[in-house]
């Protein structure tokens, strides 16, 4: 046979679980999007179509609905940590596992002052609203030995309206660019930070603390960066997080400029000082880069925060 | 000719407009999506080609950029007035304009104490992420005499992870669907709301305040509403807005039934107490309805809310 | 009470069936996207969430199914009348039920010469590849005694790139736009047509000849007309369908002008022979109409073409 | 400093560029999405805002259209190549160029009979109607040394009806899944496949007619290959190019398993004789793998095939 199989990976993605607690009259939730991704003895099914090493997609989805049962749903990492060693230690073929979450945060809908006293405060705790802006993410690698988490987020968008410039840069026969020295720096985050607890004899994180502190700093950093060039900017950002989050070693972010035009008001009389801004969809700069704690290897996947 | 023309409108759609209001250090930013669409004795233009009575849509983008600046933009309502008054008022061929907005809401990043010190609290209100909740929408339309505005929501998602019933329903030769005592209910809201303000001698609405409030109410008669069916909740969402806020006489909502499934998890020996579900995308239920003030008439299309 | 209910639907959205017809080893399939929309008397399910009258969407789902087997799906039109009628005549409280359906086409994949022969050819004949081009869509409505048939497409994307005018247009103090001589004329079609087919008693169009001729006649107007306005154009591509097709009395168009501009290539010491074009996104010229045979009446609504 | 910059890279991403060429009144269009990402001497741009050695995003975006004009574009490969290596050789901090293409397809509108004569058939040779099925796609790497050229698509949809089984797979405490000895295989392809051209120094392949050929080398394996099980059928579509194909090494797949569901119509009394099919959403099977020409090295990354 000229063709040999190369790496190969196998799962149900995308597996939509609503875990509901119920605190007396107080309800919680938690909701997540779960995509699993098992490896191993799999050269048959490949080669001869034998799915004698195959656990069925079907049934690693049913394992994401009784673990939301069995275990609950802690933090989304703590939950992949669940599935990802189920995975790994109860099935001889599958070598490593890798769970992929997306979760979707909520808050809770205020009750009105009248109705309150009439159906009685606590009895309203079980309405929720979407917050919509990020989604979170989190990754968990397992090989039976060692633990990779990478988490994030995706789809955060930030604007500074001012404190941005661009000036100073290479001109080439093709360059046009007026040069900038008060511009809006808009950008969608997507952003990855790798965890440097790899080890079940290590001290687990708080992931749900770190995720909500690395976020604050992200954002702080963001807006208290005097920017030069979204990269400088980026930079910024991601040393932010590991200078205040020991539990990170790196950090990947893929930050598209959203570029947001100043329009040209003359023809109409007007000037325009910095107020009326077109903003533009396709194309945009697109900026990426790993921060890495001094003396640590890279190992997000350049095409990670792509996705 | 067997064929003549019927109703038709024309315009720039989709012309993304963001104005920064600087108050001193402290910026404001209106993030806007403005769609024009323009009738009135355009004939010519269809059957022969003749742009004789065509302002070109480049030019209806153009007034949107330039009135930002001229006018400001005080609430997507009150711009919209602007412009819908100006393309009826100033070019004799246009007989009616409707102005369709779409707004997306930004809160404030605040700033880290340890930096705000260095910086200077002041010298960090500039910067801003997208709340990324629902998308406020307002339709101005004018013909010259009487204004209509039609504002609204879409993208709103809430849940009830109790209080919702369903059962007593027709059951036919095709019915198979059990009967539910405690269910979730969740929905992606879609609505719209009619002011009675129709005419330039009436005092106009505090949009933004009717805003606010009109989505309070809904949220909280979301929230409170002890469910039978969607179609219950739905008119409470509505009647409550009615009924407390007078400048609206007619409310329609397009509400999918997002199925949150009780995943059956007694294959594997587990009790599913209505804590996991599964979130289903398709199909769903999807209830639409109109809610009047007594006495008014309706007026927002079917087909509107669904856009 | 001080509010009343008005116009209001409910039903299933969105059943994905997919019907597959054996002919021998020769498969067809049909691909349809199926909603379901019902209205009559259900002012108590919305008053008080008396389920009295409701035949749950879940019904109307499984029904869909149940149909695609009981009757086959000869074609989206036929399916849904179906459909409709037997809402409206099974169950007393529904009046009138609108069914909406997408269909995806599906072209067959050819097989290889060295493998039909040792699979046999016509052993191969179950194999499809999606055609992906535009999407095709109809809506049936039937109130008990008359029917009403709106057909057409989506997302079908046409460009001409000569043949297309714009000049001669007003001018006010916003307009910068320079007159066009030549240019590329695109855009991504949204149509609409009604049949005057609305009573039993009538002798049925042939829904699959009709739509196939009639996207024919569209696509050859589009192509043929030199176009002085994309209102022009547009008016021809609905009169060539009313002259043709004899069974349709009215068509409805929403065409965004996909604007090509021609880049600027004079910094680099390039000239740009109508050869180079930077294809927008937002915002786009939006150009919506109907149009009539003679005498007849407008019934598609204005917003139904933007869904 | 305690942290230090990884990998990064930067660019204008989604150049969206028409190219039109005309050979009399017979016009030709190349219609692409091009993304630039370049990397080199970045290290001052991110730790202190310092354009000096940066290349503006908008130069590379100048680029892209002058380009158009000065090479045309003969194929997506050969024009992402003209790109990379204009960056990699004029600008010194530049050390690596990725170019990225999307590539839609275009055919004609055949004009009518009657229509062609009055015209005259060459003179309607400039209308198209975009094709609409997979994107085509490639990137193009390039170091000042060697070449990396990966093509693919995306966006192809496949359905056998018939000739898929799954049986004989592992069974633990949460599998529920019946075998399956007739079964839908659907699946929407996404592919890359790396060429073996590395040099200047080797004969470049004939891009056009290289892609041409894998996808229908690829086709033909999906529809012939009787399958017992997705990772088969996968294997011998990447087996299928590789053989047929000498100027590809790699190939790989992440092939959604798009359930189509049996519909369970015994309750209403009918029976489905693998006739009705649900089409679901989510969650799917995700199939994903790398299959090389024996003795070759795999460079595609696994998480490419996901963008």
């Amino acid at each position: 046979m000229p063709t040999i199989l190369g790496q190969n990976q196998y799962g149900k993605a995308e597996n939509r679980v609503v875990k509901i607690t119920r605190d007396g009259a107080t309800h919680h939730i938690k909701d997540l999007n779960v995509s699993v991704a098992l490896s191993g003895d799999m050269d048959e099914v490949h080669y001869s179509g034998s799915n004698a090493n195959v656990l069925p997609t079907d049934t690693t989805k049913n394992t994401v609905y009784a673990f939301a049962k069995e275990y609950g749903i802690e933090s989304a990492e703590q939950f992949g940590i669940h599935l990802a060693r189920h995975f790994v230690t109860s099935q001889e073929p599958i070598h490593r596992a890798r769970i992929r979450i997306e979760e979707y945060a909520w808050e809770r809908i205020e009750s009105s002052d009248a109705n309150s006293k009439f159906i009685g405060a606590d009895e309203v705790k079980h309405s929720f609203v979407r917050k919509g802006q990020e989604t979170r993410l989190t990754q968990i690698t397992y090989d039976g030995e060692k633990w990779e988490v990478i988490s994030g987020l995706k789809d955060l968008v930030v604007m500074n309206s001012t404190n941005s410039e661009f000036w100073g840069y290479v001109k080439d026969k093709y360059t046009t660019l007026q040069e900038a020295y008060d511009r809006i720096l808009a950008t969608q985050v997507s952003g990855r930070w790798r965890f440097n607890w790899t080890d079940d004899e290590q001290k687990m994180p708080n992931w749900e603390k770190s995720y909500e502190q690395t976020k604050k700093h992200m954002l702080q950093a963001f807006a208290e960066t005097y920017s030069l060039s979204l990269q400088q900017t980026l930079y910024q950002m991601g040393a932010r997080i590991i200078n205040n989050r020991s539990e990170i070693d790196e950090v990947r972010f893929s930050l598209p400029n959203k570029h947001h035009f100043l329009v040209d008001l003359e023809p109409f009389g007007l000037k325009n000082d910095n107020e009326v801004y077109f903003a533009a969809d396709r194309p945009y700069g697109l900026i990426e880069a790993t921060i890495l704690r001094d003396g640590c290897e890279a190992k997000i996947p350049m095409d990670l925060t792509n996705l």
